[in-house]
């Protein structure tokens, strides 16, 4: 799309993502300021946005690296981005993608490249394909601290892999990393404090563990934004790997870690159709705004200053807007901004977003890194 | 991705979306041949597929033309695939649409180019448009016949607005259409059958007040996959513009409209970590699979062939697989395949997918149409 630069944002077609600079770089600025003040460093999952551009502004402000989760992520950032240190926060199986990975370590911008696992069955293939290219591949174990998806679980139960794993020759031991999802799930930020002081204890412990077992852990890494404001705070944690805190959404601002006010992400949608007194349908459905359901309302995003619409339903290609305020019916033709319940998943259905500032476009961003499933 | 032909499906790397070419070929074949006996034209939704080369197959089965939700996603069949005759389903709001939808309309491949009016807000603009150019657009009144999304009521309040269309200068009226997905929510294909033919019983009685009217009502056009094998039967339905039939899914399995055996598209996933005796994971999560869950079971997918395995839980790039047999445990690097519970935001998800037929990869094929929001 062509898109002269300072349109008005209101001459866009829709629907549309939009983003916020001033809102966005404000969200990058303040875990920068978090993080440096406590002597941390951050290192921002790149799958919120999938946008060399904003990683770039997120290399500007002080993070020390990129994550990524999948390889493809990784190889578009090393060649579009600036970064030069990428960590991949995924377990990478299979011959494929071993190739990829160790061709990727050798990019020109890179410095370091870096990995999860979580097993023997991940690393040993791993350390064999470098051994034989004559490298060794930095890993980090992931670490269960209470968020039931990969990872082995934290305490002796690391300790016993990392032993196996520092005896690899392919691979050296970088650190230990987590992520801390349930904290999502606490409802409140005093939950959210409670549930992450907790899962970074339990990190902490096992990095103990390790280290008085002889086996170095320089990096002990947490991810979740919403933990981000208090495991910053925490002696031995020493990275912050949040990804949604440059947007923020619906599910930040439900466990009180956002405010309306810090979402720099919006969807502009136009109201297609008034069928009934109660109901309005705009053109952005799930392949707009995601079928990923606020797990408290049940809604499909929260209509941007206006809250006596409520964004009901919706199906591939339609969003059902419920009218509860009979002085402030919807036309057709109208238009609205909706923040999403969940950005990740957002971004990746969109080719490009605007970059907005004070309701003029900036630029149309590629989502460079979207698609990148392998 | 270059993919040499008659590769062995296993070696594909994982996530990766596999459209079985026999089972989605007689899919094609059934719907066509039972439209072909009752006298209707087909007109298949590609927002099911977006690929041109699947619009071509469905349209050397018999189709008559195709039908798209995006005037996006038209631009690309009419540049794509041999489509000459698309139908927009879909409101068209706005200059910039309008502008596109007239020139789409001189497409040189193009003999028809019809879309959907539900107010006159939606359908004067165009007039005024069309008129101007010279032209004449073909509307389908988009009609309410039980699913609460765009459409005015059945009954006189289509007749009200069939009216005032009719006296616009840009616009020729060109039938009714409704989109019945209200058959989906029945559970059982009795059900099923009879919302289907209530459905169909109130479109036909809208068509009936028209034409008693003097509106010529040529096409009368329902939509629903589970409710086709009903409505071909009735009189007085002239057209079928199903999508999902294509490949099915699980929401087809939950209404009894397919077997797993007429499931034509599926994911191939790999194990990339197992950490408890209950739970492996996959590298298939909702950015592969969707977010859009299964009404009834809550899961993210069938594992094919593997009932002892549960689809539990899912965030982006992780499937959570919940195994219940002790004896079939899984393990890193085994691979699955998913049956997901909606295809058609599975499609939208994948920039490439690959047509297999009895194992092996016959082509790789883009998913042109992808991301076409607008």
């Amino acid at each position: 799309m062509r898109i002269p630069s300072k349109t008005p944002v209101e001459r866009l077609d829709t629907p549309m993502v939009l983003i916020d600079l001033d809102r966005m770089e404000a969200n990058i600025r303040r875990l920068a300021a978090w993080a440096a003040e406590n002597g941390k460093t951050v290192r921002p999952h790149i799958k919120t946005h999938k946008v060399p551009e904003i990683a770039d502004l997120q290399l500007a402000a002080g993070a020390r690296g990129i994550t990524c989760a999948k390889i493809g992520e990784a190889e578009v950032m090393a060649e579009k981005s600036r970064a030069d240190d990428i960590f991949i926060a995924y377990m990478i199986v299979g011959e494929t993608k071993i190739r990829r990975l160790l061709k990727l370590a050798e990019h020109p911008r890179l410095k370091r490249l870096s990995i999860g696992a979580d097993s023997m069955e991940v690393a040993v293939p791993i350390s064999d394909a470098a051994r034989r290219r004559g490298t060794k591949v930095p890993v980090l174990i992931k670490t269960d601290v209470g968020f039931p998806r990969t990872g082995v679980p934290w305490g002796k139960p690391t300790l016993a892999l990392a032993r196996k794993i520092a005896a690899l020759p392919g691979v050296t031991i970088a650190g230990l990393y987590a992520y801390e999802g349930q904290v999502l799930r606490a409802g409140t930020l005093a939950g959210v404090r409670r549930s992450s002081q907790e899962a970074a204890r339990r990190l902490l412990a096992t990095a103990d563990l390790l280290r008085r077992d002889g086996i170095p852990v320089e990096s002990v890494s947490l991810g979740a934004t919403p933990a981000s404001r208090f495991t910053v705070k925490i002696p031995g944690i020493t990275e912050l790997r949040c990804g949604t805190y440059v947007f923020n959404d619906q599910m930040q601002m439900e466990c009180g870690s956002a405010t309306e006010a810090e979402c720099a992400l919006t969807i502009a949608a136009t109201v297609i159709s008034v069928p009934t007194r109660e109901r309005a349908v705009i053109d952005a459905g799930t392949k707009t705004v995601t079928s990923d359901r606020s797990a408290h309302f049940g809604a499909y995003g929260l209509v941007k200053g206006r809250p006596d619409l409520e964004f009901a339903d919706a199906t591939e290609e339609h969003g059902m807007i419920r009218m509860t305020s009979p002085r402030r019916r919807l036309r057709v033709g109208d238009r609205l901004e909706i923040i999403p319940n969940h950005v990740c998943p957002v971004m990746n259905l969109h080719d490009e977003v605007a970059a907005v500032r004070r309701g003029r476009v900036e630029a149309i961003w590629a989502v460079a890194a979207r698609g990148q499933i392998r």
